[in-house]
């Protein structure tokens, strides 16, 4: 029997706002449109959907600019407040990549502009910040999804990074539960008889990758379900994927 | 209509062989198993079943170890003839990571050990080369299925990478027929009528990695079938994947 499985986009979900509940909208929708979430489903959502619906979206002008976003603002020709708001939810930066802030993120993520969206709503710019932890954000969906059905599901949050080496960015995953993030292949074997050079495959991105090419990045498709992959469940988190210190600057 | 795509591991291949005709076995296999190559299904291929079909597989003795070669397999514990091979397929070092080094290959990429494999195949010590130039393998594969079966289809090869910032590895794409590796947002407004921050994403990374997710590292399932995603076609390469200069060096 060859392995197989789906990747189903989640359609028709509302406008996600602050305090909604994305338990119940991406059950509804799934249900909607004919694919109900079952038994073993991995759960994919954007960072964006959980960001709203924690009231992590703020007025821009809340982010009152020190005098070094101000020059940095002036150098790069960007908003002040804007980079006022990526200062705040950096832990340091890693780089200054032209116009990009290369930072660390609260939770260890290294990624263009700690993850700060702007936008303009209604003639209001806004900023939508990452959720401030984003494997308890999936904790809460796992669990909402269960308490509401029953059922069990792994859930994965996404975001788009880019790659310091290769060109275009993927979705990977800032936030996992039910499921760990690796495959482990440490000590085993190929079919030539070999120790495989490869010994842990980071799963969880590969299923943010796979899920963002159905989901897109228009914000129509906010979330995607996994159907039919094995995963290995567990108290897994995104956080395990992240490293400290950058492979290329191993002693 | 929920956008929706399989991806369905390719079982039963026999074990390839030097001049084996690959796009015959991809066929005859996806055929026998009920799930027969269809028009717009993107082909995925490991790197390894494609080197050993284009006779990348070299007795370890092949490579008579350089000065350097021997010094450094002596500091790092490994074998000179491995260390020997790694730099004849490596343009340049990027670093040294450990025993690890980190190279750029003859196409540019940016990897562990220039991806050269070792194994031990009826007790004489064998090394794996990645293929010459993977886009025009891809090509090759795709136009083969093409004269076969008179059916069109995109054809993704993959190997396993690491991340500088990111632990475990996934599988990316370092060849491609038939389609574009990027999908293009630029300029796009998403449902707030923000611009896009993300401009450029790199779906053949991701159809590599949800590939992996079937295939696995094992060598029992090389190859997979990506079905029901409208990806953009056209003569696209992996080659477009590469940066040349890392991310976090920009000015």
């Amino acid at each position: 029997m060859a392995p197989e499985f789906r990747v189903i986009g989640v359609t028709g979900m509302p406008m996600v706002a602050a305090g909604d509940d994305l338990a119940r909208q991406i059950v509804e929708a799934a249900a909607a449109q004919g694919t109900p979430i079952a038994a073993g489903d991995i759960v994919v959502v954007t960072q964006r959907i959980v960001s709203k619906s924690e009231g992590r979206v703020y007025p821009l002008d809340d982010f009152v600019p020190s005098p070094f976003a101000l020059a940095y603002a002036t150098w790069s020709d960007k908003d002040p407040r804007l980079v006022e708001a990526v200062l705040r939810e950096s832990k340091r930066i890693i780089r200054q990549a032209g116009p990009v802030l290369i930072t660390e993120t609260r939770h260890g993520l290294k990624m263009a502009n700690s993850g700060v969206d702007a936008s303009n709503v209604g003639g209001m710019d806004l900023v939508c910040l990452l959720p401030l932890d984003p494997d308890a954000s999936c904790r809460g969906i796992r669990d909402a999804i269960r308490a509401r059905t029953g059922i069990e599901v792994a859930v994965v949050m996404t975001d788009t990074f880019g790659r310091p080496w290769r060109l275009g960015q993927t979705n990977v995953a800032i936030g996992i539960a039910g499921m760990k993030p690796m495959r482990d292949y440490i000590g085993m074997t190929d079919l030539d008889g070999h120790v495989l050079r490869v010994t842990l495959i980071c799963v969880a991105d590969e299923i943010a990758g796979a899920a963002e090419m159905v989901m897109g990045k228009l914000d129509a498709i906010p979330a995607a379900i996994v159907r039919g992959y094995a995963y290995e469940a567990g108290e897994g988190a995104a956080a395990e994927i992240v490293r400290e210190q950058p492979l290329d600057l191993f002693p």
